[in-house]
C-alpha cells in the first residue's frame, strides 16, 4: 500500500521501518531530515504535503498537538497534500480536542480521520510488539488494519469516535503515571526503613501485582537508570496536560494528574526533561532527602524463598 | 503443634480453620465470643491470657493496633499468659511503631516476636493461598514455617527485623490503594467522554498493565460492586493512617497517602465505612458528578478482537 | 481624551461609565450590543475595529483570553482599526503568553501595550476604588494615568513588561483562591465539632488575620451567599488554569492552584459554575457530608468580649 | 492569686513572667529546671506535682500532647498535687481528644479544665498582647479571666466545651498555615517571571489583603530571614498533624492540611526542624529549583506611588 508517514523519532522510525519490510511503499517526512535520511528503502519528501501526496493512508507519529497542527495544518503542511477519499491514522498521542478537530478537518475534505495512538515504548515498535488502540469510520479503520498489524501484536477498537481512541490512551497513561508515582512514594518510604526497594518491588510485584510495567518501571526506579530515555519526563508532563485539559473538559477532577505534573515540573525545575519519565519518581526520593540510587550495602539481606 | 489464635474475623476465622485442617493444635480467642465458638475443632479460650497459656506460637490477626495493643497488653491479656521461649506471630497489619514495641516487649520476656502480615483477601485466606512477609529472629521463623506453609502459598523473608515486614505490608497497601484511586479517576475520565470503564479496562489491564489486582478491583469499581466487602473501607483509611504515620516518623512525604486519606474520609463522611476499600473509587466519580455504575446503554460499542 | 472600550460586562460597564463621568469621549464595543447600549453618554461602535479608531487609548475588560483573542485579533478586531502611535490598556486577566503576545503585536505595529489588571468586584468598579497593577513602556502608562485615576482608588506600577503585570495578577487572585479555600476547609472542621463557622471568623479574622479579603469572602461563605455572583466560579476556574499554566512555563509546581482546580472541576460538575467563585469552599462542606448552611440552632454560644 | 504554671519556652516564660509582674504568686515547674530558675520572683518546684499543690489556677504551656500527658498524668504529675476546687487552664494547643479527656479527667476530681490556647508569637507574649480563646466552665473562665488578662490583650470565649477552644485554634493555625503555603507558591511563581516577591507583597498585601499576618510572614519569607524562629517548623508540623486527627475524627478531609503536611516532612528531611515554620514556603522554592533569597540585581524597578 501507499503510505505517507510523518514523523521519525524513536518510535516513527522503528514503525515506518515494520511497514517497509512488510512490503509497504512509503513516502517520509521529518523536521530533521537526517532522521527520515537514515531510514533505508523509503522516499523521503521535501514537506509534508509532498509526502501525503498520492497515498492511501497517511500515518503521524509526531511530539505533541503542536507538532501536529504545524505538520498538518501549517504552510506545505500534509492536509494540502492529501487527496479526498484517503485516510489519516494519528498514531501519536494527541489531546481529545485535536482528535475532534483532525475528525472534523478530514471529514471536510473528503477524508478519514482514524484515532489510533499506541502503547508501548521503543522496544516494542522495533519488535512490532505495540498495542494500537483504534476509533473511527470502520472502513477506514478496515483499510489501516494491514498496517496495524505490520507494527502491533495487536488492534484494539473502540467504535466510530477518533475521540475515543484519544481518551483512551491518555487516561491508560495516567494509569501508568500514577502507579510510577506510587512506586516512587512507596520506595522512599520502604528505603528511608531500612528495606531495600529492589526487594519490595520483587515481593509486592512479583507475588501480589503481577504486572510486567510495574516489574518494567520498578527496576528503572530502583537502579534510577533513567538514560537513555525511553519515553522522556517532558513528554510524560505534556501526558499529564493532555489528561488534565480532558479532565477539564468533562468537568472531571483529577487530583493524581494533578500530582503528577507538579511533580514532573519539579522534575524540569531540576533539569531532568530529557530523562526517561519515570525519573518522576526521584522526585519522592528528593522531597525525601535521598539522593542517588541505594548502595549494595543498603541491601536488605532477606531473601525470597 | 500447640497454637493461640487471637481475632477470628473473615480473615482469622479462615486462617485459623486451615491450621486445624492441618493438625495444629489451637487455642483460640475473640472479643466476641460467638465467632470463636463458630469454630469447630478448637478450645476456645475465656481470655486472650488463657488462649497463649502452654503454647508454642501464638498467632494475632487483629483490626488495628489499638485492638492488638488491647488483647496482647490489656488485662487477661495474652503477654501475662505467654511463656518464656515461646514465639508471637502477629500476622495483621500494624503500625511501624507497634512492630517496634511488640519486638522489644516479647524480647524482655524471653519472647521472640516475628512480623508477619499477610496480602490476600478472606478468600483467598480460606483457600490458604495467603502470601505471608515475615522478619524476625531465624530460629522463631523457622518454628513458624510449618505454620505459615497451612495459611499461604508462599513466604517472604525480610531478615532479622519485624519493623521491615511492617513497612512492606504498608507500602504495599500503599500501591494497591494507589491503583484504586487511579483507577476510579481514569474511570470517571473515560466516562464522561463515552467510553465504558470496563472496555477500557479490558485494554489498559488486559494489553499493558496485565496484573490481576487491578483486574479484581477494576471490575469490582466498573460494577461498583462493593458488597460483601472483601476489605473494609474503614480499615483502608486505616492503612493510609499507617503509611502516614511511617512516612512522617522518617520525613517521607506521601503526597498520594495523603490525598487517599482524604477521599477515604470523604467516603466515611457519605456513610460508606463497611463498603470494599475499593469503594474509594466511587469518591472520583461523585466529585465528578456521577452516580451510580454504568447504564449497560452506555456500553461502548468497540469489542477486542 | 478619546477612548476605545472593549468589554461591558459587569466590571467593564462600570469602569466605562467612570470614564464617562471624568469626561472622556468613549466609543464603546460589546459581543452582545444590547449591554453597549444600556451604557448612557458614549458612541456604540458595531465593531471592535470601529470602537478602535482614532482613539488614543484603548481599554478591553474582557473574559478571557479567548475572548481577546477574537475581539483583538478577529475579523473586524480591533487591532485593524488602531492607529500607530496608540496605546492599548488590558484591564481584565490574562494569560502570561497572552500578555506577551500583545506586547509583541502592538510594538510592531508601532503601537505600545500596557497590562493593567485590576483587583476588586463590581462594587469596587462601580464606586471607582479600583487597584489598578500596570506595566508597560513609561510614556504609555503616562497617557494611561488619568484613565486609570477615573476608575481606581491606587496604580502600583511594574516597570515596562507586561508579562510582569499579568504575573502578579495571576499569582495575586491564586492568594485569594487559597484564602477561600482554607476557610471552606476551617469551617468544615468547625462546624463538624460543633462551633459555627461566623464565630471561628469573628475571632481569627476579627483578632488574628484582621484582613477585609477574609472577612468578606468569610461572610460570604458562613452565609453560603453565593448570588448574584461578584465574580464568577467558572471565571475563577479559568484564573487558577492561567496560574498553572504560568507555573507550568517556569517549572514552578502550584500545589494550591491544582488543589483549588480540582475542586472547582467538582463545582463545575455539580452545576455552580454561575455562582460567586467562593462556592469553591462548598466543595470543601459537602466532601465533608455537610450540607446547607449553619443552622441558627448550632450557633455557637460563646460571644466575643 | 497562687498559680502554678506549667512549662516555660519562648511563650511560657513571658506569660509566667507578665503574671508576677501583675502580682500573681507563682510556682513553676519546668523539665529543664535551668529555664525556671532563670524566672526571677517565683518559687521553683521540684515536679509537677508540687508547682500544682494548693494553687487556685494552674496553667500549662507545654509543647504537644506527649508532654501534657506526661507533666500532668506521669509520675509526680500535676493532677496527683492539684485540689478539688482548682482550675487547669490548658494554653497551648493540644489535640481535639486531649483537650476532651482532660475535661474528663479533671471533671472526675472535681476539678475543671479551661482549654484556653492563645494566638501570638513570643514577641507577642512578653509585650501581653495574645488573643485567648477560653471555653470552659463559665465560673472556671470567671476565676482565670485576671491571670488572662495579665497576659494578653483580649479574650474570646467560646462556651462551656474545652474542645470548641482546641478546635478553634487548630482551624485558625490552618488558616496561617494555609497562608504560608500560598505565599510560598505565589512567591516562587512571579519569582521566577521575574517579580521580586517583596514588590508582590507591597501591592497583594498592601493594597488588597491587608493582613498583619501576612505582612509579617510574608516579609520573613522575601528575605528568608527564617532564624531565629518564632514558632519552630517542627512544632507547625505537630499542628498540621492535630487539624488532620481533627478532621479524620469527624470524617472532614483537609486537603490543605495534607499538603502543608508532606511539604513540612520535606523540610524535615532537609533539616529545617529547628527554623522558623515560615521556611514551609522555602520548600515551594526548592521545588521549583530556586535557592537562596532574591538578590537585589532581581529586584523588580517598579515603586509604589
Amino acid at each position: 500500500m501507499k503510505v505517507g508517514f510523518l514523523g521519525l523519532g524513536d518510535m516513527g522510525s522503528a514503525m515506518a521501518d515494520n511497514l517497509r519490510r512488510a512490503g509497504h511503499e512509503l513516502s517520509v517526512y521529518n523536521r530533521t531530515r537526517a532522521r527520515a535520511e537514515a531510514l533505508s528503502g523509503v522516499r523521503v519528501a521535501a514537506s509534508a504535503q509532498e509526502a501525503a501526496e498520492g497515498v492511501e493512508v497517511l500515518i503521524s507519529m509526531l511530539a505533541d498537538d503542536v507538532a501536529v497542527e504545524q505538520v498538518l495544518f501549517g504552510e506545505s503542511g500534509a492536509i494540502h497534500g492529501l487527496a479526498p477519499g484517503s485516510v489519516h491514522a494519528g498514531m501519536s498521542t494527541v489531546s481529545h480536542a485535536l482528535a475532534r478537530r483532525l475528525a472534523a478537518e478530514h471529514a471536510a475534505r473528503g477524508q478519514r480521520y482514524v484515532g489510533a495512538p499506541v502503547f508501548g515504548r521503543p522496544e516494542a515498535a522495533r519488535a512490532a510488539k505495540l498495542w494500537i488502540v483504534a476509533a473511527g469510520p470502520s472502513d477506514a479503520m478496515e483499510r489501516c488494519r494491514p498496517l496495524f498489524e505490520a507494527m502491533g501484536q495487536g488492534i484494539e477498537t473502540l467504535g466510530e469516535d477518533p475521540v475515543h481512541a484519544a481518551v483512551v490512551k491518555i487516561a491508560g497513561n495516567l494509569l501508568l503515571a500514577a502507579a510510577i508515582e506510587a512506586l516512587g512514594e512507596a520506595y522512599a518510604l520502604v528505603r528511608k526503613h531500612g528495606v531495600a526497594p529492589a526487594r519490595f518491588l520483587e515481593i509486592v510485584n512479583g507475588r501480589l501485582l503481577r504486572s510486567p510495567v510495574y516489574e518494567n518501571y520498578g527496576r528503572i526506579i530502583a537502579a534510577e537508570r533513567f538514560e537513555p530515555p525511553g519515553f522522556r519526563l517532558r513528554h510524560g508532563l505534556k501526558d499529564a496536560r493532555l489528561a488534565l485539559a480532558a479532565g477539564e473538559d468533562a468537568a472531571v477532577p483529577l487530583p493524581i494528574a494533578s500530582l503528577v505534573r507538579d511533580h514532573y515540573l519539579t522534575a524540569m525545575a531540576l533539569g531532568w526533561a530529557d530523562l526517561d519519565w519515570a525519573a518522576l519518581a526521584r522526585v519522592s526520593a528528593t522531597a525525601a532527602g535521598i539522593h542517588g540510587p541505594p548502595q549494595s550495602s543498603i541491601a536488605n539481606p532477606g531473601t525470597p524463598r
